[in-house]
């Protein structure tokens, strides 16, 4: 249910959630080590696992976050470019979310933002907030895309800064969602990175902003559980979050079905958070 | 003079200092629309021109430091690690830094140490703190590399979270030196950013941790002033940090001299830097 206009941002996310009907997010972060043999020993190996994986998993999932560094790490760029024409003509409503976690002052930035959204043409990329506004707004400036802000992530030294508390009481990570959900947010398409693996957090910074989109990593081999975190992160319309499972997914099986077992896990996570979305 | 043995990382780096008789580090910058027309023109432009200017100072500089970003806003990754193998021919003992700002949870983090290291060969490479150690110790698992970690960044906006007091009273960017000089850094491989814009800080820092190297950018067009830097930023031993210049030197000449004119302006910069560091 969309009770207001939406900013362009936001439009193309409701697009997502509501036509694929589903809050799951697909992570695409192939490990050249951990896939099956027979993608193992050809040509291109990231691109042809990661283009089955979306064969199989595309109708059930609202987005597809591409993990930058698993290309960059062997020269792969050009295989991410490909994969992501290759999502947006097999499911043109799917979310494309480009993984970088950039952060740079405002003339690289630019670049950043550049590379991001006319290079490899995501429809959001994330973003590190420790170097402040200035750092952000040359991604906020493209008003019809997604501008995803670490706030609590999911990994377990995540707290050594993000839960500092300030001379105000304030911990690190709510002053970021204050910032990004507010005077960073004049376009209308910050998003935030919740983790599943700390739920009170996602309720704290649900509770304080009721609209913000949350994509949420960690479930599954990170240890987040879907039970704790889809009843305190979803919005009052009953999105608000895309949900990320990677490994589960990815490496459902090793041999040659993998992207059979791929969806069957993607269907089932699917389900799984939807009934504890819709649940009252 | 070095007085104790150093680790395998601080050795590489005294290495580029004492070789070179220099802390200034040039940055590769090369935004496309600055770029002489002579250069603009034809092919592989980014690698032409940085290549110039590597010709013109590699004798003055103790490191030169890409910035990726305006490499990848165009998919020219391969110029990147050209330009780098160039470099490392021509001057041995030069510090090649990656500037790429990554930060990513545990094993997103090792392929970006594998990007760095392995594929762009780099000596060091700059990180971002704000998802804790699990996020930097991938980097810092590479003995023989540094790692240089943003603390008080140069740019305008770098105040709104790192100068956040904690409860304690300890503004952010103190307390990621804290950590990142201490317990991050048990192969002593780590540097800081130290923005030249902040120099109070930048004192602040050196007195808590006398031998840390900085990466000290905001030179010039930002605005940092090296006699207020130098005398405050520098080790017991004269050396300490790495004070880099990219725009000034970069596009000294818009015409087809540029190459000359960088020479000067390095020239100038290398100078007035030594003048500083080694007065009483």
């Amino acid at each position: 249910m969309i009770t207001s206009p939406l900013s362009p941002a936001l439009t193309r996310l409701y697009q997502a959630w509501q036509t694929s009907n589903s809050i799951l997010c697909c992570g695409l972060d192939p490990e050249l080590e951990k896939l099956p043999a027979v993608i193992k020993s050809g040509k291109q190996p990231l691109l042809r696992f990661c283009k089955e994986i979306v064969d199989h998993t595309a109708d059930l999932v609202c987005a597809f976050k591409l993990q930058i560094a698993f290309f960059s790490a062997c020269g792969a760029e050009d295989e991410a470019v490909e994969l992501i024409d290759y999502i947006r003509h097999k499911a043109p409503h799917v979310y494309i979310i480009l993984d970088a976690k950039r952060g740079d002052i405002g003339n690289t930035a630019k670049m950043y933002a550049e590379e991001a959204f006319n290079r490899y043409k995501a429809d959001a990329v994330t973003v590190n907030p420790y170097m402040g506004r200035d750092s952000i707004d040359p991604f906020t400036a493209y008003v019809d895309k997604g501008v995803i802000v670490l706030c609590r992530t999911s990994n377990v030294g995540s707290g050594e800064f993000q839960l500092t508390k300030s001379e105000q009481g304030e911990p690190l990570f709510m002053q970021v969602a204050r910032h990004a959900a507010g005077p960073w947010n004049l376009n209308h398409n910050v998003l935030l990175v919740m983790g599943a693996t700390y739920p009170s957090e996602i309720q704290a910074v649900r509770q304080a902003y009721p609209d913000v989109p949350f994509l949420i990593p960690g479930v599954g081999a990170q240890g987040g559980r879907l039970e704790d975190v889809i009843e305190v992160g979803k919005s009052k319309d009953g999105w608000g979050m895309l949900i990320n499972a990677s490994r589960s997914i990815l490496y459902a099986s090793s041999s040659a079905n993998f992207g059979e077992a791929a969806r069957q896990e993607a269907q089932l996570l699917n389900s799984q958070m939807n009934d504890l979305r819709l649940q009252r």
